[in-house]
C-alpha cells in the first residue's frame, strides 16, 4: 500500500500534543492541505468526505485532476481566479494529515491499532490550529460536502469569529439510523475479517476481503438505484452482472490505497457526530457566530444523507438568524451527486458565490 | 442448528428423478405445505418471501403464530372458514422442503455444497408436482410478497390453467439493480467467510460471522429510514447503538436456524429471475392463461423492490387483458411492511378477496 502526500499538500505540523475530544493524545500532528489561487484573495476553505484527500483540483504544482476537479479552478464556480482555496485532509485520514497509517514520532512505527479515537470536533479543531500555523485567520465561505459538511458545522462552532459564509452539502446535524447502521456493518465486516487482527495488521498487509466487502457496501449507499437501473444491466450471468463488477473494479481501485484503520475511524466520526447532542444550545452558539449566510444543499435520491435532514439543518440556521437557503437537487446520483453531478452543482456553488461576493 | 418441520406442515414427495432449469437434478425432492381451512373450499395458494417457511398462521395442528399469523385464519383477511389456504416452502429452504441442508437420498448425507442451483421457475414448478400429488389441480387466487410474488408470476406462466386471481406484494418482474448488489454483497460476505469453505461446513458448524453480518444487511434493505429515525434513538454509545443492538437481536435469531447454502440458493434465484428475459411474450402468455384479475400492491419506502417495479408489472397484467389493480399503501416499513402493517395490509387483502368472491 502506498499512502504517498500529492505533491500540491502542504504538511503543516501543529507543535506539542493535542489531547482530543475522546482522552486521546497526538504529539505533533500534522494536517495536510492544498492551496490554491492567490495568497491575498478571501479563503474558501474545504472539508471533504471519508475518502479524499486535500488534492482538490489541478494545478501547476500537481496537473494530475483532484477530488472536485470540474468545481474548482480558474473560471470554474469556485475561481481560483478570485479566491484563494484550502482544502484540507482530515486527521485520521491517510492522505497526508496524521491518522493510523502515520509514523507515531514516540515509537517511530506505524500508529495502527493504537491510534486514538478521533471526532468531527477534532478534525476541525486541529485544522484551526494547523490554519493558524499558517496565519490563516479569516475564512470567507467553509465549504463540506458530507463528512465534511458535519466538519463544517464544526467548524463554525469551534471557531466562531472566522467564517462569514458556509456551503454545506448533503451532510446532517447528525447520523440518520439507517446511515448508522450501515457504516456499522460496514465497519463490523472489517473487523471480522481474520487479516484485521485488531487493527494490528502489518502496513503493508492491510485485511483486504474485509475492505472490499466495506467499500462495496459504501459504493451501494453512495448511489441510487435509480441511477444504477438506467447504467447497469440488470442480471447476473455465470461471471457476474455488470453492476457486480462495477463495485468490484470501484471497491480495488480504492482499497488501493485507503487503510482499514484509517476507514475505521473516520466512519465512527461520522457516527458519533450530534450538533444538537453535544452543543448546549447551537442556535444561540450559531446566533453569536460570525456567520452571515448559508447554501444548505440536498439531493433528492440520497438515502444516507436524506433531504429532510438538511432541512433541518437550514430551518435551524435560520433560527439562528442567518440568511439561510435550502436547495434540493432533482437528480438520480444520490449521496455522491456532488462528485459526478457538475450540471447541477456547478451553478448552485457559482451562483451562491456570486451573491455573497456581491 | 435445527431444521425442524413444523407440526402443520405436510411433506410431499415428487416421486423420481426431477431436473431442474440450470441442469441439476433432483431424487423424489420434498416440497412441505401447510394446509389450513375447509378441504372442499376454493384454494388459496401462498407462496413465501426468502426466509419463512409452510407455517402461515397457528392452528389445531400447530398452535404457535405463523409469519403472516395476522392475515391468515377464521375470520381474519384471508378467512380460513371461506378458503382452503395452502402455503408453500420454496424448494432450496430449510423448512421441510428440499434444500441444501436436506439429506440426499443418493449419497445419506447432507447435500450441502453439491445442491443444485435453483430458480424461481423450479420453485413453482415442484410447487405443481406436489400440490398435483395431493389432486389440488384449481387455484382461486395465488398470493406471494417479495420472492413470493416472483414464484406466483412464475407460477401463473408454468401453470397458466389452473389460476383465477393474483396477489402479488412488494414484488417485481425481475430484481433491481440494488436489490442486486445488495444481495451479491451478502452472498459474497458469506462466501469469504473462511468458516463457509465453499460450502462444505459441517450441518452444525454453519459460517455463523458471515451469516450474522449477511442478515444485518438484508435486514437494513428490508426496512426503512424514515421507521428507523421513528424507532431508534440515533447515537452510537461505547456499548453499540439501538439500532445495533436491534440488527444483532434480529441477525441472531434468524441465524440460528436457517442454513447459509439455502440463504445463497435462494438469494440467487431472485437476482436470476426475470419475466422479461425469460419469457419470450409474457403478454401473450398470460392473455393465454386462466388469470382473470390480479391485485398489486406497493409501499412507498420500499428500496428493494421500488413501487415504480409494481406499477412495471400491473401495466404488463393490464395489457395482458387481465383486469389488475395496483395500490400504493403509503408507510414507513419499507420491503417487510406486509410482515407487520396489519392496518393496511388487512383491509386491502380482504376487500380484494371480497371482490372476487362475489
Amino acid at each position: 500500500m502506498v499512502f504517498e502526500n500529492p505533491p500540491a499538500s502542504e504538511l503543516i505540523t501543529i507543535s506539542g500534543v493535542q489531547t482530543l475530544e475522546k482522552g486521546g493524545e497526538l504529539n505533533n500532528p500534522v494536517v495536510a492541505v492544498e492551496r490554491l489561487g492567490p495568497e491575498d484573495a478571501p479563503v474558501i476553505l474545504i472539508f471533504t468526505g471519508l475518502s479524499p484527500g486535500a488534492h482538490v483540483a489541478s494545478s501547476e504544482k500537481d496537473k494530475s485532476p483532484g477530488w472536485w476537479e470540474f468545481m474548482v479552478g480558474a473560471g470554474k464556480a469556485i475561481d481560483t481566479n478570485n479566491f484563494q482555496v484550502i482544502c484540507v485532509n482530515s486527521i485520521g485520514s491517510c492522505r497526508g494529515s496524521t491518522g493510523p497509517a502515520s509514523i507515531n514520532p514516540d515509537t517511530g512505527d506505524y500508529y495502527g491499532a493504537d491510534f486514538p479515537d478521533i471526532t468531527i470536533w477534532d478534525i476541525a479543531r486541529m485544522t484551526g490550529l494547523a490554519l493558524a500555523e499558517i496565519n490563516v485567520q479569516e475564512i470567507f465561505c467553509v465549504i463540506g460536502p458530507s463528512m465534511g459538511g458535519m466538519t463544517a458545522l464544526a467548524w463554525v462552532i469551534s471557531y466562531p469569529q472566522t467564517t462569514k459564509h458556509m456551503i454545506n452539502i448533503s451532510a446532517a446535524m447528525e447520523a440518520d439510523p439507517f446511515a448508522i447502521a450501515i457504516r456499522s456493518v460496514q465497519r463490523e465486516i472489517i473487523h471480522t475479517d481474520p487479516e484485521f487482527m485488531d487493527g494490528n495488521y502489518a502496513i503493508d498487509a492491510e485485511p483486504l476481503t474485509g475492505m472490499m466487502l466495506a467499500r462495496k457496501l459504501g459504493l451501494i449507499s453512495y448511489r441510487s438505484t435509480s441511477e444504477w437501473r438506467n447504467r447497469f444491466g440488470r442480471k447476473e450471468d455465470g461471471t457476474g452482472s455488470e453492476i457486480e463488477s462495477y463495485l468490484q473494479f470501484n471497491a480495488e481501485k480504492f482499497c488501493r490505497d485507503f487503510d482499514a484503520n484509517c476507514y475505521i475511524k473516520l466512519s465512527q466520526t461520522m457516527n458519533w457526530f450530534s450538533l444538537m447532542d453535544e452543543i448546549n444550545s447551537p442556535v444561540d452558539e450559531l446566533a453569536e457566530s460570525k456567520l452571515e449566510s448559508a447554501l444548505i444543499v440536498s439531493v433528492s435520491t440520497d438515502i444516507l444523507f436524506p433531504p429532510h435532514q438538511q432541512k433541518d439543518l437550514a430551518d435551524l440556521l435560520n433560527k439562528s438568524g442567518i440568511e439561510t437557503t435550502h436547495l434540493e437537487i432533482d437528480c438520480p446520483h444520490g449521496h455522491d451527486a456532488f462528485l459526478v453531478d457538475e450540471e447541477n452543482f456547478s451553478p448552485v456553488v457559482k451562483d451562491y458565490l456570486g451573491s455573497i461576493s456581491g
